[in-house]
């Protein structure tokens, strides 16, 4: 007899092997040029979850294709666990400070670094791989599983909450795990039990009809740079907190139980100088760091760019500037309705001498998870098992969209069950996932899918 | 007999062609990448010169070469005309606008279109063809000829100075004649007087030491592409002045009858709209368009980097931002002295919450040209003659930092003989050349030449 912990342990090598060719195909879902990798990674995950014995269908949408899986062998009398992940990547440019090839996985202390290695193929892939060491050791799955994965979650889930809607029987399950999150370190998992919504925008200001030579048009044009500039300063006040007016209006304060709660898992000043590099810490007055990281609302300039941005010097007046614009929302905002704020707002302090535009490129749902439901104590009971401790309970600061579809249209509790840490370097360079935690979160994802039979 | 003019009638077909050959090389000074074809520029011009009888020399320098051609064979008691122009242009990339290949001419409605078409190798060519009407047809020069066309105009004229410097005696000349610069309208010649200088410059702010993801960071770090803005937004005054403490310490102001000399060519509101596309003028309050151009000095944002600029949404939170940040200078103002007063000020005004740079790219001397020297009214008279009408005066807003230059180390009066228009769109896109005014512009120059033997 063999079972599953002990087949996991000893498949790890190849197990390892499996994650570097997936995370090789470059499944960037924000360029259009990587259409076809990120095709080619779900036929990858496809076939691998035939191989261990999974009915799965490639489900077409008018964007990246939703990758279905499910095992329905425990029977109808056994509870059903969905799991869900994404196959897609951020982009990742060589330039943009990552020390090797983003799509070249490379291992250094322990750890694998690639694009992808924490968020989330790594971390998607320690579910699916449990699922496989249930599947093909001599135990068998105690309950049914449905495996969701998606090529869209870096741009917002953007067909996936369809799928979900028409597929409300399909997906029918008692519980929906997710590892797209991280624990607070390396000794001590957390659950998060809040994520942050996320409204994605662009700003574009228009000066003049063409570049102009800014030494016989400029002093007489307002500079679509500088006003570009001179809009951004105005979205925040001095004291950190965002100045478009009524963004606060719909955010819950926090009670001071849960204040209290969250003082516990807060970083000191000095850790967050170490984790960040930055010199001094910043945010909203009168809030603790992660209390603003997690519990409110941030705008963010996720990029900028006017005209001349190459080496040496152009004198150019540039023509239009733009900036990439993004809000992280907490529970009970609307992400639309923040869109139309940030909108009206730059449309109001936008001087005569340009023209202004926001447009909006995505949004994502805020979600809160319920603490109370008895999912949450088979997590609970699986960490121990898998790491050796209690969970804390944590806010997080990222968003994963589809949350708040899958607790609307589904009915379902929603366990985020995180592998990474803060350090991975997610939607950065250098992204890189700890092999060890890897290895843990297979081990804790089987100690769940057993759990979860007591359903 | 054929006299130089009709010499230059009928050599105009073989005269465009030749100016088409040049703007083919893309001479772009600032592109390290580009520095073969500024060399093959300099080689093509200097074969040129060569093939109408000049004595030419290719003069390396750490940067583009110098092409120095003379021709001296009017003899030592007549007198000498050096000529300046620059063979090096601006960056031009097809996707910023230009509705063909920038270094492909096109003829469109009498107009040449092509990157370097009027600033500068279409004017610096007039004056060549000037000279070659001269030497080639029966008449031959009355004067003697220096002609100094340099690779490094666009890059603040690197290491022209040094050259000037250094060859004093063989530059030694009665006037120096440029033409680099725009006259008022096609049917209204104009005479340059005065030149902005330039000091320009690179922002960089860094916050956290590497890219983050705006989720797991954002609000709890000055994200730096916000702060880039904020120190942006604070360089100017709501007025449209520059707030930066002591920017118009050594700025001369206008007297009475300037402004009433500037007041006769000014734009109204109207020309301006239609010309920039702007929607509505906008400057230093107090102050004209054309002395908000002319007379007074502007620091303009030439272009914004910062994180993620590529097509979709990627959210991260940028290590860093940059800025490229250029002032035009007035007479009396010191560029070394601006570039140490921003520097000063962003380092006062940066929050402690991330760091700053500015860092200097290069700098040119503003010039002021003495209306009372005798070589000005040979110049008017040239315009008289080849225009068919009086030339007015005015003051450019653009930099030729050489002009400078010319007059401490040479003693020499400047004469600024344009024959480009503000709508030639030079450093932007789709920049042209009136053919009309490249071959009136050669007529010009012929009878500026013929007049200078008074001197």
């Amino acid at each position: 007899m063999v079972s599953p912990h002990e087949y996991a342990r000893s498949q790890q090598p190849a197990f390892l092997e499996q994650l570097k060719e997936l995370i090789r195909i470059p499944s960037v879902s924000t360029n259009p040029e990587n259409a076809g990798d990120v095709r080619r990674a779900a036929e990858w995950l496809a076939a691998d979850m035939r191989r261990i014995g999974m009915d799965v269908e490639i489900v077409d949408t008018p964007g990246h294709p939703i990758v279905y899986g499910e095992w329905l062998g425990a029977g109808p009398d056994k509870p059903t666990v969905l799991i869900y992940g994404h196959y897609d990547v951020q982009p990742a440019e060589r330039e943009t400070g990552w020390d090797t090839d983003p799509f070249e996985p490379v291992i250094k202390d322990g750890k694998l670094y690639a694009r992808g290695s924490s968020d989330d193929k790594g971390q998607m892939f320690a579910q699916l791989k449990a699922v496989e060491s249930l599947l093909l050791s001599d135990a068998k799955s105690p309950v049914n599983i449905k495996f969701l994965a998606e090529g869209e979650e870096e741009v917002s889930s953007l067909h996936l909450g369809e799928f979900v809607t028409a597929n409300r029987e399909r997906l029918k399950a008692d519980v929906c795990v997710i590892s797209d999150s991280g624990i607070l370190a390396k000794d001590q998992p957390s659950i998060v039990y809040s994520l942050r919504g996320l409204t994605y925008m662009e700003l574009h200001v228009q000066g003049p009809d063409k570049d102009l030579h800014s030494g016989g048009f400029g002093g007489g044009v307002h500079n679509p740079a500088q006003a570009l500039c001179e809009l951004i300063a105005a979205l925040h006040n001095p004291d950190g907190s965002i100045a478009v007016p009524g963004f606060y209006d719909d955010v819950l304060p926090l009670s001071a139980q849960e204040r209290e709660e969250i003082k516990k898992t807060d970083w000191t000043e000095e850790e967050w100088l170490r984790i960040t590099g930055v010199p001094q810490v910043w945010g909203e007055a009168g809030y603790s760091l992660r209390e603003r990281i997690g519990a409110r609302p941030t705008l963010e300039v996720n990029g900028l760019l006017s005209g001349f941005t190459g080496e040496g010097a152009k004198t150019v007046l540039p023509a239009k500037a733009m900036a990439k614009i993004s809000c992280r929302l907490v529970a009970n905002q609307s992400p639309q309705r923040i869109y139309e704020l940030v909108r009206d707002y730059i449309a109001q302090i936008t001087p005569p001498t340009v023209r202004s535009e926001v447009r909006l490129l995505h949004t994502g749902e805020p979600a809160l998870v319920d603490l109370n439901s008895p999912a949450i104590q088979l997590a609970i009971t699986a960490y121990e098992k898998g790491w050796g401790k209690t969970p804390v309970f944590v806010r997080e600061g990222g968003s994963i969209p589809i949350v708040a579809d899958f607790q609307r249209e589904l009915g379902l509790p929603v366990i985020l069950m995180g592998f990474g840490l803060d350090t991975d370097g997610a939607h950065g360079p250098n992204e890189h996932f700890d092999i060890e935690m890897y290895y843990r979160g297979i081990d804790t994802a089987i100690y769940f899918l057993q759990e979860a039979a007591k359903l």
